[in-house]
């Protein structure tokens, strides 16, 4: 991680202290539990959401006075969003996460199920320190809510060969959009930032949330699994069908049905055959211009800040996210 | 759940509006997660905490007045105690739940995790608007830690056979009294009672909860199953070694330590002989005494309450309570 932030001083020296509060606030007497959060924390993780937050409380006066409450509400939003990976790697039997054996293939799913739980009390605890008082609680209250019915709404189009592009987008705007949201238009909140910076900020790291998901699932079909570090093309047979698929399904049903299917029971070569068909109906092309489509609203909001470094920053970033993949 | 109240009128009908205000609480568009926790909330659980809420909110001149607010407290302590058993059924693989198959079993480990996420967010939504801007919302959060803590201390005791009679209690105290402590606690604050009542309300509710959990565990080797709706003895498979089985061990270690030596291997007649050896090695009236020790000291505190109807209520309580399983 530090060294994604390498380009990015500042945000670097923030997103290591952040690292800090993190391990600090994780200690418990199970240690198995502590050894499991600090790993994952340390685990190359990229800090988008705290790297974020940081840059749009740039947009405010009181980025220095509030410091110590700015880095809470970072880990706050790091947090919970590692919360939700240590459950999404239960439910999903995933073996890897990050390049490194999940929680649960290392400690048991009990260990995993509660290390979840703990990091939504550290979550909690968190918001409740540096937020309380503010209408910021209230809001985190809900994101919290979407974000959780995204994941239901992604469940709940498990092996559905049916569901609508709308569907899917529905569903990563709560899964992962509204988090960037969060991040975003908090950074600016908390530093004092007025509102029209504030209600950008929302809106920006809400359009660079979906760039963010969709350039992830494009990873699927055209990353090699060493590079990426994570087992490529799993979604599929964990039924979580996403956007270049589904534009592929669009193009030709009848090449990829009868290989959707088998289900859970598709063979690793049946799984290559899917990732060519999706390349060869422009799933995946159809998938970028979505993505740059984001972006493009992203970057025409970063445009009306106000002028400064972190605007300079927050356009390179916007940009390299989408050609780092892409 | 209603049958169980049918002596106490006022509370069955508190009961019956917290059930109506929980079901409305969890719709969501995921209808699997909405009945399973329907399913949940009306299978019969004894909505203690909400209970012993009600019971203490009458100490308070606002009981009336503040009807929604305290309705929104009730039903945010039965809700983290479903989510916590909830996601408890996911690590256990308990196959039932107040005589159900539990979510797992009828629905998927992921239905299970993520309703239990979803539980979290929704106390977490009640207790914003009800009481934010009270010190109990950080009272909250440190007792859903201490619950999880609770959690955590059992789980690092799996099979530990060199575990202390004091390692258990501290496990129940975070696991199960904290709830009892905190239900209490809030009735007569939130009622606006005076200081003394609501320390008093605190202790009464940690005392019960001591109580309660003791005998829930001595019930896992006095109860026949049908009786008590969930496996019994499942908690020695899974390593979770309670009291009762504790006090044994201190008794005669050489005849069960071969047995719970074979961990989850145990055969379902060793589990009977274990059963055995615990009731004849006066596990079970050990325990039974340590119960009745808890259950005196909640008693000399509601004693000491102000003479109203509900302080009766208390007593009588308290007392079925313990012959109920003893």
């Amino acid at each position: 991680m530090p060294s994604y932030w390498s380009q990015y001083p500042e945000i670097e020296k923030e997103i290591k202290a952040v690292t800090q509060l993190i391990e600090n606030r994780v200690q418990v007497r199970n240690t198995e539990i502590e050894k499991a959060i600090i790993q994952l924390s340390q685990a190359g993780g990229k800090y988008l959401r705290p790297a974020f937050f940081f840059l749009f409380s740039s947009f405010g006066p009181y980025q220095k006075e509030r410091k110590e409450q700015l880095q809470k509400i970072a880990a706050s939003l790091e947090i919970l969003h590692m919360a939700t990976l240590v459950h999404d790697d239960v439910i999903d039997d995933s073996p890897l996460r990050r390049g490194n054996p999940t929680i649960q293939t290392q400690y048991g799913k009990d260990v995993a199920v509660y290390t979840g739980d703990f990091l939504f009390t550290v979550f909690f605890e968190l918001i409740l320190e540096s937020m309380s008082n503010t209408p910021y609680m209230a809001i985190n209250a809900k994101s919290m809510k979407k974000i959780l019915v995204g994941e239901l709404d992604q469940m709940h189009l498990y092996f559905n060969q049916k569901q609508s592009i709308r569907d899917y987008l529905r569903a990563i705007s709560g899964k992962t959009a509204e988090l960037f949201k969060l991040a975003s238009q908090e950074g600016a909140y908390f530093s004092g930032a007025d509102e029209t910076v504030v209600r950008l900020a929302g809106r920006i790291g809400y359009h660079i949330g979906m760039t963010f998901q969709i350039l992830d699932d494009i990873l699927d079909y055209t990353a090699d699994q060493k590079a990426f570090n994570k087992p490529v093309l799993e979604d599929i047979s964990n039924g979580v069908y996403s956007l270049p698929l589904l534009f592929a399904l669009r193009e030709n049903p009848f090449a990829l049905k009868p290989l959707l299917d088998k289900k859970e029971s598709i063979s690793s070569q049946e799984l290559k055959e899917v990732a060519n068909l999706v390349i060869a109906n422009k799933g995946v092309d159809q998938a970028k211009d979505l993505a740059r489509k984001y972006t493009q609203k992203a970057i025409d909001d970063i445009e009306k800040l106000p002028k400064s470094k972190a605007k300079k920053q927050l356009l390179q970033l916007t940009n390299h996210l989408l050609k780092r993949n892409i």
